[in-house]
């Protein structure tokens, strides 16, 4: 018989909504369950539309269903680390959208939380990890094509054409700054390609266009420069306002070869050729690049739960990855090189 | 409520299990009530493993499953003729697999079976309209981008890994030969951007590697120059013995500009610079390369099913395309220029 | 000591003005000694600005010059053959611009005086052979990289920025038409990289954005498909309107490998990335495209007078290159399949 | 009349004889007249074979050369400094090939000397801006394309099949270290494009393949950030271990836009596709990457001459260029981050 994880997902907007069209559709062994979000309007439109058993207003209320086999958190990052201890609590598998949280206080305890339930599949959103091409360099990585990894290079850039909403959400909510928002994906990518922990970091940026980042102590565009504990090199590259579109591309240079990925972020097959010239066009945002990557994370998610086996991403990818970006914040608001092992990087 | 669309598969090889995976897990409306395959074993497998209701030897059996709302055709293509008209005259709507038919005559006869039931959708397996890419190019024709369009040129090349398997099966079936067989997406992809029919062909090729295709008086690689009846240029290569992997290419030069789809058959966004210089690796199969519209095709269908519509493929895009491969087959068969029109390009 | 090739060039056009001032400054074994064309201001021009010593406003008359080892023939299409054929039969070296002629007729009459000259080096301005980009890839064929060629697919189109001189000067002129003013230097790559000689050829073309082709009795665009004598396919794409510009694209596929020279026509390393995706602009004609190949050619019609060589184009090279451009001509023109090697190809 | 430069050139390694070939054969308004080696033979064959009239074994004897009207260094980089003193003191016009000086402090006494001699043009071998990518992307900015420029990443990376080479050089000679070796024309792109000066620096390194690295004390791979004045980011990354070849990238991102120089490092226009996939080949070393911009620099040189103008390229710039390399140097060797314009960056 075909054994079916039942999922419950908190948070609807859009990266949540999308999550929960493929929960309920695309997913083989899984089956959307119940939903949760405060704006009960999103609810009852889903549960009609796609029929789904359960609709809750009330988190907690939906941590008392006991069909649930799982939690599936995609509300605002704020909320993720309560939200995974509650749901770890009451005895479910939880997946989490990143990051494990905005401070790292946050995530080591949730960090505690998952090594309490040793018998749960915890696993943390790194979709990237499971998009094809990245999941293809890692092969290649691990077959030695490159031999050993000496620097890595990535670019996280979201299209300016969301700079203003960021904005504004970003003068009411605390974010977590550029490099814990957008350098995090690029974090875990590079511990994991390189197989070392950061050491030191000094990160740079600005406001170059939109003095408004400053006002709120943010940077548009940054870039964070690691040494690793192996002495390897990592470049990062973030920022909001890039004009093309979403990009993210990823190199790693290795001893006897190199590979990239996403080199330019050509949204299709297609060059059209014109009078200025042949021109790609860019994908325009996450939903579109990782379409593949996002569906195919939680189709391992829902094989860990019913083959019993932990998923490659861990809650300690999620603590080592915010810790990174924490000390990258520290660096661009001090000014100064930060030492990551020895400082104990917490909220203050 | 979601209306589901019950579906009855016959066919299950490589294209035919892909499809049956995505009707039982991935398309969000339909249902995979029912397997046919003369294999027994195969029936038993999918029915156990994905818990299929169904399951059937006889096709003529299946047809009379009244739970079923469609039909969907992966057999061999000699038998889509006839289980076509079978799944109509039984009231089914009915998706096949491409082509029509082998022989022009046949696919005159599918085309009266579907203008006979109207009323059902009848969807013939040209997925390349469905591919974001070739999609996104037919809007930017649209809305005027390249100007008029004046000369198409396809790619249709098979993986050289193929090629073996190829002959075998061909030794012992009629395939319809190389451009009936490869081109037929292409011929149906150049009437829809063009918006014009073929009015003369000449077809030339050989067995420049493997002999074994004049055996079967077959093309390894070919290619046809076609005369549209608006006088628009067509340009179609195909072949059996691509070094590099699965090959599809179409560009559209238009008065204004010109568009290319899959200038290279990059399989990813990964590239490799080693020794040898900067690597890009290939798509291995239509399966890997189409994996989207595959999909989207049925997903489209199922559309149509449910809200009363009638997909753009037609059953007339199907047997202008075939009339057009048959000119191909016979002008490289004859050596000779073919007015396509002037004929009757039937079954001898 | 440095020996070198003193030069009298006749048509200082914009590419003879652009060989002028090669031979002048650019070829180490070459001396601009002459310059020659109608308009007196030209001469008086550059002899005084390149400080050169003869100036002639006939022909003739710089034929008398002793001083001079070779003639350099760049005027107008419809004087290269007298213009040849005198230099020969003066004692000159002599290097000409293609075509050979524009009629097949005149060729042969080259063809006889080249034979009768044996001591004279006689090369034809094929410069793609002395492209870096094309030589290299005659080496890989010559490797086997790519196995025994099978198809060759040839793109030559002008940018539509010149549609209008063209048609103006078209109107005046005897331009030749299409095929043989655009694509011979096609078919003579594609005789060089494939090793034989066009058997059977169709050719078709259109007025598309431009009806005074048609009052011309030429093609806008047009393309030709070749067999060749060893079964072995030619697609030859040659047109007047490329919105993108300047585009020479060329394929070879083989039975292991395909080379494809100038995939999207890119004048340099630059790709600018905006809001309308990621552009590269394009080559605007030919003297930016083979640059590189007019010095290179010139340089090794030099080498070869000094060091009593034959350089690798014949003039053979150019009168099959003819031939296949006066059959493409007469395809075009009676809308059918002509059978080259049957047929008397000749002027009427 | 045409007014020739008349050069001396020292040093006839491997760029030297390039510029000595460019010199005496393809600058319109040079002439090779006098070449300088302290290897005999070298000066004998050149002499010999382009016809040169004068050839010295004493740098300072050919400074007595009244006829010589400039003097063209590309001896090594250790003789630079004092070599291009006494050639302006001499009354010469002076080209100097990269870097200025090893040390700051040369740097600085060559910047007094050239401005002591304001009549004399002195040109420095930054090259790259004379490449014709490089000098588009100028014109791009400038024309507001990619907006404010806020982040310049630049890559150089050396061949790996050169890296023996070097190390054995190394051992023997102060080579600067990377940074100031192989950075030096990336600071100068950074500096021309941002219109900015570096103010605080971090750079990190290692010998991640050839322990010897270490013993030289200089990094195999490396990278420095630097903050500028006007807050922009700059990413620097050397290296002599590029596997595929010679890696030379720019990358500036503004508000507006983006451009990239170089993407891939494809040495001409082939796409070979075969069983690995569709593969480019890369550069193999300055000399074939900047061939046309070693030419065109020395184009400007003479005009400069002739016109009585000042190139672009100032000593400034070399000064600059060289106190960022000294800065990395500092960097590297010390792991902290060093502030460039509170240091005495000089000789200690």
């Amino acid at each position: 018989m075909v054994k079916k994880v039942k999922v419950g997902i908190v948070g609807l907007g859009r990266l949540g909504r999308q999550h929960a069209e493929n929960l309920a559709f695309r997913i083989p062994n899984c089956e959307l369950t119940a939903v949760c979000s405060v704006i009960e309007a999103e609810i009852t439109e889903i549960q009609e539309k796609w029929q789904i058993p359960y609709g809750y207003t009330s988190y907690d209320e939906m941590l008392t269903n006991k069909e649930l086999d799982a939690i599936f958190i995609a509300s605002p990052s704020g909320f993720h680390c309560d939200q995974i201890i509650k749901a770890l609590d009451a005895g479910f598998h939880v997946f989490s959208e990143k990051p494990l949280g905005l401070y790292l206080e946050e995530a080591l305890e949730v960090q505690k939380a998952v090594e309490k339930h040793a018998d749960k599949v915890f696993m943390l959103g790194f979709m990237r990890r499971y998009d094809r091409s990245y999941a293809a360099a890692k092969q290649k990585i691990e077959n030695g094509d490159i031999g050993e990894p000496t620097l890595i290079r990535c670019y996280g850039l979201d299209p300016a054409s969301q700079m203003d909403n960021f904005l504004k959400f970003a003068k009411a909510n605390y974010s977590g700054g550029l490099f814990l928002d957008m350098s995090v994906h690029d974090f875990d990518l590079a511990r994991w390609y390189m197989g070392t922990e950061a050491q030191e970091v000094w990160a740079i940026g600005g406001a170059y266009s939109r003095p408004e980042f400053e006002d709120i102590q943010d940077a548009e565009t940054g870039a964070a420069m690691v040494r690793f504990e192996n002495n390897a090199i990592g470049i990062f590259v973030a920022g909001r306002n890039s004009a093309h579109g979403y990009h993210i591309e990823t190199e790693i240079i290795g001893t006897k070869g190199s590979i990239r990925i996403g080199t330019l972020p050509e949204r299709d097959q297609i060059v059209l050729m014109q009078e200025n010239g042949a021109v790609k066009e860019c994908y325009d945002g996450f939903l579109e690049r990782f379409e593949q990557a996002f569906s195919s994370e939680v189709e391992e998610f829902a094989h860990c739960i019913l083959e019993g086996k932990k998923p490659d991403v861990t809650v300690h990818d999620g603590v080592e990855s915010t810790r990174l970006g924490y000390a990258c914040k520290k660096s661009f608001e001090t000014r100064q090189l930060v030492n990551i092992q020895a400082e104990q990087l917490v909220k203050n």
